[in-house]
């Protein structure tokens, strides 16, 4: 089999994940964008933190009974014991944002490449720490931001490069959905439980959840960095520990004007993802519920829609989809870009064999900014306050 | 001819103009909204403030050239001194915003009515004195917020009433244009010059000519009441004398959040108003551009397009319709609305006779609690502060 | 009063009407776009088939009662024998199909101007004889396909005529509609009654009723003219006299293939008449319920979306909008545009002298291919058979 | 190796491909769709007509290349000959059309279950030979349409089958590409090259190619049978040897009216299918550019969306969704639908074990009333006559 090939360039890579058991919802996303582009495979996984359940998961993924660990440590240990040709190549980490921080840490020290989801951990402390770590550990750190994965995107941080919008003036994000609209995590829902638990999400709920996507698409998109913000961070359900709805006035540090909002309790909206930006030549539009379609506006002139699959787009969009205009890529296909984007890493990494091409993911950078994000929301919050974006 | 019927149901309405002459932009539309639906016709004017530039206008808007006045003092003057049968029932008032304030106290005060186009003055002070003013009259005071004059934020109002919504948790009103990015009113365009004049807009540039129309449109649908904003209020056009971007966060007295944008520099943008008003049972959305059409979304349910003209909406949504669904009515029409609301109104406070239904409109109190709103802006972005909305 | 100035181009455009009573859905429509524009004052009308219906309709549109007449042909008589400066210049006739003939001619034999609507007759040989009796008048005739009189399907024909969409090769154009579903016309309703009655209507239903709107949409934007066509006529609603559904093969004498549907059963449908145009360069689209967008499409090019009210557009498309971007025009303002249209052809016709510029309108060469359409739908949906374009 | 269980519900099931290789198109969707779900791996193929290109193929898939055949043949006979642990469950057919039979016949009759892609074969005659072949070996077939895969295809005829759109009056479906607009096949594009060679694709072009698609998404959605046609079957481009635009006149056989059209020449048209379904009550509308949403349009009510992912959806259309509503799935996931389905019945046909529940999808009657339609639009088209359905 060619899996066993010792050639990183002529074998699928092996993946183990930690977390994306029974009842998790981002974990089997990670898997299906893993597979389906035939350059991962799923060999291990330690899916719960029970390790029974955990264990059990072996039957829904179909790996080896022997390699669903019951703990992130046994699964760290028992694979860097395995020859070469056996273990992994790279850990997904998919649980809840506390455990992002230890089980990076230990596949790290390990010795293993790490794609993580966001934010990356539960504090600006922790986030520097972990940027410490990779540094040291040397290895590829891939975080999920992964709307940043969609082709349109991409063609939206190019137009942004070519000067196709010229000197940015304002840029308006936003982030509704309505899953928490009413106290869910009183019914035992398991993402609601642990979304809204600051002990596991850490101390932002809505505002860590979607609004740091809001703050990473800006600056993927658009390269500015944030200078000072005036947040107001509310919790609507009563009784919650976390915050549900935010929404910030944003000074960038070219001078341009923002507005940042982010809600979980806005009734109807189910992932409503939207960036506008706005220069002094023209004006881009994206919609991650409709994300093939890339809308340009310029003054005195028809109104543009870039559509995703086309030969006239930048070469980081084409290389980003699939299948030809007209048949819509989506959400799991963004996550497929992410790993698309990690295995190059970790094959270029391995080899020290560049591709001729290969797509962009966010990183460790963009975890510390995130975090730096989210501090500074919550103090200007407090505080009522134009805040200082916080050093990071 | 039935023009001279004494009976004033049995009549036109006579209106005259001040403002609206060549080069105006609003004169215009108010004249088509006012004469499309056969209620009322135009018999004289004041339409400039160059004296002959005014009277040769007669021969645009084919009225009798002795009506063609110089000033509004002396149309005020000459009309009240005509026949009850000849001289006009009210005056519209379309002149830049300096001179709504004298101008209807002019009128108000000869025994007219009056229909004035918003803001209704250029201070919080000048407009409770107006409110005084037209107390003291007893005539019918309009004012012009034509957004309100749309069928369907007339039917948004009522599932706000009708409790569809639920209590009221976000709100969220935007109003981007474009056509002041560069710095039009050095080319001489006349709507550019007046409207960044401050001597002639007043105070507030972006944030009083369409800042004003967002607060009044959330007003007009929720009902509420601001209790404190936060704004940040930006000259982006280096040597402009007032703002053209306003972004404002906002405490309602309910307790909702809010956020509110307007702006004259976002490039591509044309005329984009749009709100949404989210509650704990549903939500709605409306967007002035694609005005026929209203979008209901509640959890867990398929969305709902509320379509203008059809039997099942609100008796006012329904009586603002004049075609059937399909063939859609737009901008000139909510003004026609708000003509007809107020022809209603003129006729019953002459002849005592209440009309079975008629169409609301925005009146004293609304222009008022626009002023309210606009200092509170400016003093909030002078000050970077929450701060509370200004008494009125 | 002006209204009296000798110099036509010095006056409002004296108009009266037939048809458009109590009732009546049409007559008021072309009443507001004929009035909107402050060009044209109604000053009298033989508005009912009922006398006293008709005479008693003075009072809802406020003209003098003695000019409410009881018949057209009371009309046409006392009208011709007012003076000059008091009687109509033109007669909008807006009455059944079945009475579009006698009052048109009528009104053109006593030397007035007609702007009649659609379909101009009930059989392809009045139509012939009309265009005889207009070519004898000498009189302005102009027929209301008012979707014609859009903006931006003025654009849609100047970009085929800019060659922008190089060779046509297939033209796709639908009217579904659904408020003939049920038999309306059992319960009375008037709009169902006669446009169901092949005594009234003629001997086509939907397909002279919006079926024709398609047709001349089609040569309109196009220029193209039918070969010939293969016809699927159906009556759905049991007991029907007149079809209610008709969906057409057609080729075009330049090899182009189309699609021509019309529909007045299809559930939920509002008026959505829509329009594509293939080239072999790029393709524009057209929706009669979004009129302020027109979207070309361009083979590996982004997809551009012209807007109404820019500079950008053609002559004609700029001159057919009375208000900025983004502040929408809709159906009634596509009446107006037909109307300033004819108001400008009848001063030209009668001072000799041309405007600078003129927005274009359908005349009785329209009127005349439209019956050519419809009986050739008719045969072919007798026959099951290709039918050749009749002549005309 | 969980994969080495006996149990076919303990492991995924081993997919072998034919077709799929270097240039292809539809076969790499076809991999990405089956191995997305965790349900399916590759383990073997003959992907290229020329032997050696097929076997070098394996290092793109990353499978044994010992398991990358010369050809089909070899492929059916050594996988027959491999033990039941590691032969294949089921083969997937993704070559050229005129491959299809041949393929499918040799699997089946080695023991093999069949994925197979569309139009099943060249001729009807072949189909109903098709059909004999699956009864008697008695194996799984599935045909790939994936269209019906979409979870709001699946909720569409659930409507449908629920009586919500009551009894059918119309069905308007429309698939427009633009790809072929050119001679595209003169520049050795390797699927333009057998598309339009009848020896590959079969007597049909466009319509077998995508008309297939519009006549079978008819029949899923509403169950309808055609009674029969008039078409209108075109080639644009010149020299072509199949039609490049079909055009069709409906008639079911329950009465209702259709129109169905498909093109490969309509300029700016990616992948725009689209249906329409009208009844007595009601009408649906999807769009599969924009698949995650289905209208339905009821009289006198507001327009209703359907969203994917809600659980006010039927079963079905549920269970067809993999993540939450908002983060949109699209074409691939369509193709794992149809995937997964064929998974179902494969374990349920090994097995014994029907699962609690699972997807549908097409099979080989799907495939024979297929060709029937592509034979009598092809005859209908020839003779320029309305033309009776085929017997299948």
């Amino acid at each position: 089999m060619s899996a066993q090939s010792t050639d990183i360039h002529l074998r699928k890579l092996r993946m183990g994940m930690v977390g994306g058991g029974e009842g998790a919802f981002i974990g089997a996303v990670h898997r299906k964008g893993a597979l389906m582009d035939e350059q991962i495979e799923l060999v291990c996984g330690a899916f719960d933190e029970v390790p029974e359940r955990g264990r059990a998961f072996y039957s829904k993924v179909f790996i080896d009974p022997e390699r669903a660990y019951g703990t992130y440590r046994e699964m760290a240990e028992k694979e860097a014991a395995l020859p070469a040709d056996r273990r992994i190549d790279f850990v997904s980490i998919v649980t809840p944002n506390h455990m992002h921080f230890p089980v990076a840490e230990t596949f790290l020290e390990a010795g293993f490449h790490v794609i993580c989801e966001k934010p990356m951990t539960t504090s600006l402390e922790l986030a520097r720490q972990m940027r410490g770590i990779v540094e040291r550990a040397g290895k590829v750190f891939v975080l999920t931001h992964n709307y940043t994965g969609y082709p349109m995107a991409k063609q939206a941080r190019a137009l942004v490069q070519e000067g196709k919008i010229g000197e940015i003036k304002k840029v308006i994000v936003e982030y509704p959905q309505d899953w928490l609209l009413t106290r869910l995590e009183l019914q035992g829902q398991r993402q609601a439980l642990w979304r809204t638990d600051p002990k596991q999400s850490g101390p932002a709920g809505c505002l860590g959840d979607i609004g740091s996507h809001c703050a990473n698409l800006v600056h993927y998109i658009t390269g500015l960095e944030i200078d000072e913000l005036c947040a107001d961070v509310t919790t609507f359900a009563a009784g919650r520990l976390v915050d549900d709805d935010v929404n910030v006035l944003i000074h960038y540090s070219n001078g341009a004007r923002g507005i940042l909002h982010a809600s979980q309790i806005s009734a109807g909206e189910e992932n409503n993802l939207k960036i506008r930006v706005y220069g002094d030549k023209s004006s881009l539009y994206w919609s991650q519920e409709h994300p093939n379609y890339l809308y340009l506006y310029a003054p005195g002139a028809p109104v543009q829609i870039y559509r995703r699959g086309h030969d006239y787009l930048s070469p980081m969009a084409r290389l980003a989809a699939r299948i030809p205009p007209g048949h819509p890529e989506a959400y799991i296909e963004s996550f497929g870009n992410i790993y698309l984007a990690a295995a190059a890493s970790i094959r270029a990494a391995e080899s020290g064999v560049e591709p001729a091409e290969r797509l962009d993911h966010p990183g460790v950078e963009d975890g510390v900014r995130g975090l730096a994000f989210i501090e500074t929301v919550l103090e200007s919050g407090r505080t009522r306050q134009w805040t200082p974006f916080k050093e990071f």
